[in-house]
């Protein structure tokens, strides 16, 4: 049974929008290695688990939680990089129909369904506009091959990040895709510490792409922190995951690895504003009117008290 | 930020492997309206949320977050259902290669991948074999059409479960399609109500499908014990869910909604036994060996005492 | 623009149901070579039309057209054989909850969909299973090269028809696809012709299948009455397509081409009865009413005198 | 059975070429909530109809008809808009081969199959490219839930349109897409009527998006002509829908509702040229004497003595 | 460039024909792990590779190679096991049109297709009938995870086929089957080599699944006969895939790898019947007397003395 | 069973980066008529032959040998086309971090899977991003309809080619392209030539599309050299291939076909030099020294004299 908090588990850092990185950063979402696919894929590993290894099931399914969050987060990303790109691009809108283009910018991106179909927020494809598929999904039942199939599925989400953290200085990007590439470490050591647990020697291949990420100087400060050798379970109950996660990180850069409940700080989330270019949401005065009266008289209801301060207040 | 409980939403009932049933429920979990699409489309709505007004968004990620928790309920179902089918028919597995063919059931049956590609479990799919697809999560930024479009979905999700229970007697079926029949009931009441605080009046047309689901045993246990009229938030921290999740149902059924953190119970989660014939999880004796003696050393590293209270116990 | 009659352009014939004679009838809707494809490969043709050529213009659409009609009468064929299937394998329903599985037989299906997502209905699919896609329309905006492409079109649906014949020997499904087989001759004719028409000589190839339909009894009777030497224009306003489609057909079999308006007959089409066990259509008695209730008050006022006539008739 | 005249059911206005808007376009005829799904929608779910209720049958099917109408005059608009865009761009064509890239824009636009696959012409395919997919036909067999679902794809329709409104000026893309605009208000009001008749008060919430569409001014002339409130059943024998689709308009617009045989106008279809660098038609003179001679030699037999005073003429 | 002879890489075992077999067994072709994606990964991978370690070169592309060579094998196989299926069941054909269903079967399998589109052969399908996926090709131009991905396909590969092996006891399917596993392994110790070349010591994980597969007997051949530590590059110039396939192989089985063009024995392809029910090939007498007198008529042009012989040999 | 050789079957011309025109021609490797599509369509027709009419399974069959070669070439032409563009657009690379961003140009891309999924190199997709698809290989098992089916692939195929000639000067796209067209000539010619075997005559209307291809300067410089009437069986054993691609021509240009094992001239192919912004291939100095190591080492015991040699050279 899975619980919510209302906050991110890295922040979001404020920058212009960039309606192509966001595009980019796609791939990390709904791509065939992004964090959808991890989400999913160890998700459906966890709950169709045979056999006692618990250490096992619980390392893959806390790092399934966690790619949860990171869906969370790389939505809020993507949506802030679309968030007012209209508007940015020198093109301010002020109300439908007033005889010009206010969306005008949106038919020359490269994906139009941000505008079209989504509200300048995240669509569940990848960078090429293809929709997520079910069938990237890997569960092969076989605890060696899963954890294999795991670890190349890290190295190639580390990979593409790699990649798109390249492909624009915006800070938006460059904050949540360094995130990702430091936990993408984390989760290599994770599947490869488990592989070294049943007899392989990684020897000097891993991580995956081999290159020293600190080059980047986001990915450093985390590094620093010590975000990349630190997993968490996530478990309300408790977890085996530190019986494999511990001790020293195959990775080649001589940490020792960490289990935690949960990452030391959490973020909050920004509200995203109302675009009423996308009718988003929409509410015209007149159904707004009926939800805060409906909000108001509830509020009284449930929390007398708490309204009545309110009202003093306003006073 | 997400968290898990190693439990489930609802119990699995013990009965006999029945792998048509297993593949009819595929379409409750990986088709067009199964449980995977509610919660990326509950997930991105409440992800890509627009505006402030708050109860509405925590009604609709609060639903969201018990869908992942469907995903698990569900899962297990159809590999509960899909577990020891082989030997079931008569067809007992001992071990590979003694020259009869000990999945010969298998390749009869209408998704084989149950067999070639998962281990007996549960995958993405829906009933027909088709993967999951993003295209189906509907996120369209405007909150009354969001809000109708998951009437819609919850709706078909009922009616299409309320088909499946009439597809198979099996018991491991039956409770579970029973509770999901029962929570798109409250699910289909949540966003409903929702709509009626924007003005709407659902007059005689709810539920959908328009009859008295109690006539279905299952559902009647679930009902009396007034499941349908609850609905939690799954918040570690607060929500305004209870604002909209209310006072009296639009259901036509005469009941109050509440709205609570959590289910009054959980469930055990059934550990699922090894299958050689699928060589899930597959590992052999030596592997086995490098596993446990990880786990003992590690045991012993992490927590001395109890390791030692377990040796003594042994004696 | 397009106009429509309440009638069939061919006889649904009774018989039992045969859901997998349904399944297979499905490739003719929804396959690749399928109504649905012809239909809108046409369509786009015409629509996209270049160049002055009107004959071959009106031709392409005049085909088109009649192909609406076909994905009428498939649909209503494939539904006629899933209809009341349930009942007809010996588990007659009553009504929903009563403890047994009234629709037992549908997970057995090699389509389970039929009775998940549809009532004992036609879907877009294939019989595969696999949804009709946009990809398979081809408009190459070449006309030599789109009416060779047709043609191995329309070859290929009497292909596949003539082998679906062969599948069953129910008389709904024969009588369905022996038309089709039949008309598919005709629209050889017809590219062939348009073929000719730019000096190609076909010699003794087509059609294709190269054998003599009528060994099929029921193709017999049409090919008798000539159904396979017509072809219609649906044109409310006139066509040229009679300019292309006249004279000999290049299908080595001796006719006549004629183009008319319309089929000589046309049939009534039948309705469906209520599925309770599908909530299909699912008013309950009160919705009922309020249908009733409605359609009398407004017969009452849109024709006064007719609900007179009617009440007093009821006397 | 369907027939066909060869008109437009609204105008194509005359603009320059404009490959992005075109593009842009194609969600409202390939998208998951375009025309080709409104289309196939309704014609499954009139053709699989179960029960007597006639009016709600009528309904469905009147609208179905009109929608591929819809498909037809939307397939022409995206046509004009990419038809000669190549020179448009400076690039004038004047002979395959002369060394020169007389395509060089094409590979640089969003959808480069415009140019590639098709001649300057419409697509089966969305915005973002993605083929037009049969699983996006919903059928449910549950009259309720498959009006709600209408209800839901009229509104995404209408939203979508709005938001293609604003990203283009051009008047070929604003008149067509203004019409559909209306037309969507038109089918959500029949809709919601049909919702209506069987109990649904929809207050304040409709249209979908809510909002004064008459804020555009190509959308204000033909709300100004009453189109919004017009509903056309096409048939040519008869029709039940004005028992639904007559009094108040549920859209919080003050009108009142009327049910006609077809529109009061329709319009020309314009001729596309040939393009000789998409080899479109691709005639040479060679065949196209042949296609002249045939055309010639049809004339004298078909009609001697229209012939015969062409020929006179001709002196 | 490739080249070809008119050989089998392993034999076809002449057995019963077995269509659910054949259906299990395209996932060995056109699943995700099947064969078409092996020779498209290994293709793709050796087409863009990157940098002058041509060994690693070489030892993809060798594989890539074969894997065509696999293609053609199971193709052959699964159309073997579906040849003559119609009649084998017992409803032998004579010819299309005599009121009875000669292809009555058929409609039961579990892909129809095999029968309506295919001519009881082989299609570039899964075993759940979805086609096959060009974004199942993994090639990420990083050396050493394109390396672990195509170790994860093979063993993959190896897991389900050792699946298979065990739905069927039919000696084709077995035949082809355990030649592909043997392969597989072979396959397995290529690219597990070439990571031990880069400082990884697999320990005991491999082969995947571990397990002793000469429990299988007609695998246990293979092995005897040394075929699982041979790898042959299908080079007509030259190869350095010997510089990694040599020495002892990373598979825990004690062998040592030898590299070599081709295969020790290559194998007859059998020729495929006409299948009248299918049309297929569908020459009939008028065009099977063209086809042999232009066979005839070329043999007298390009070998008149050849002819003359059999001429006088026909006297 | 298949070998190769590594030659290319047409030259790789160079020029600068051009990454659209990458893109374009993507549509002929893995777009619905490419390159892919031709060679798995003609491979499986000729794996599935049914009868004894070996010159027409030859012909095919060879036909299909010739497309992997050219799946090879135009891979090697797209990956060409993208390497180095980064850095050709005035962003040079150093190493991954410096804080700019290197990449930046590929997120405005049409497609970013060339650079975030792929290492500056072709993909198995079309010029929309569409992955490879399986449904679109046509293998009917009807000897005269597979030949038609394959005429209308190799028309459309030029077809498209002749458009994307058109759309960029690129000398290295026109050489790829042009010998494509030409070598669609000869197929064409051979498809063609087989249906005229069994008596069709085409007339005036190949080759499709109709015109002089010698107007493109590229591909006069192949018909001048007699390419396009050349046919290649490329079989190591023998063919009767010639029986049919043999005598005139039926594309209207005066031409005698002649069949050959292979083509007169094969082409080197240019190595692909390393991509550090990519991590392509990715082998840091200690990872190169192992592979090194390991080469030198194999060198020494596979042919100690050669190292020898080149030790004593290095002096």
């Amino acid at each position: 049974m899975f619980y919510h908090v209302q906050s991110l588990i890295n922040e979001i850092v404020a920058d212009e929008p960039d309606p192509s990185a966001a595009n980019a950063l796609q791939e990390g979402l709904g791509g065939q290695f992004g964090e959808m696919r991890t989400m999913m894929q160890y998700l459906f590993q966890s709950f169709n688990f045979r056999g006692d290894a618990v250490p096992y099931l619980d390392l893959i399914q806390g790092v399934g939680v966690e790619e949860i969050s990171h869906v969370e987060l790389i939505t809020k990303t993507i949506s802030r990089l679309l968030d007012g790109s209209p508007e940015y691009n020198g093109k301010k809108f002020e109300a439908p129909g007033k005889g010009k283009a206010s969306l005008g910018m949106a038919k020359e991106q490269q994906n139009p369904h941000h505008y079209i179909v989504g509200a300048q927020s995240a669509l569940p494809v990848d960078a090429a506009g293809n929709p997520w598929n079910g069938s990237w999904v890997h569960n092969h039942g076989n605890l060696v091959l899963d954890l294999m199939d795991n670890l190349v599925l890290e190295a190639t989400g580390r990979l593409q990040k790699c990649r798109i953290y390249q492909m624009s200085e915006n800070k938006t990007l460059r904050a949540t895709v360094s995130f990702l590439i430091v936990r993408d470490e984390a989760h290599q050591a994770a599947f490869a510490k488990a592989l070294e647990t049943l007899g392989v020697d990684w020897g000097k291949v891993l991580p995956i792409p081999k290159f020293d990420s600190s080059q980047f100087p986001e990915v450093k400060r985390l590094l620093d922190a010590g975000i990349h050798r630190e997993q968490y379970h996530f478990r309300l109950d408790s977890s085996q995951m530190e019986k494999i996660f511990s001790g020293s990180a195959p990775l080649n850069d001589g940490t020792e690895l960490v289990t935690m409940k949960e990452p030391r700080e959490s973020y909050p989330i920004p509200m995203m504003p109302e675009r009423p270019e996308q009718f988003a949401p929409g509410l015209d005065p007149e159904l707004q009117d009926l939800a805060d009266a409906f909000s108001e008289f509830k509020d009284n209801l449930l929390a007398p008290k708490k309204k009545l301060a309110k009202s003093i207040k306003k006073k």
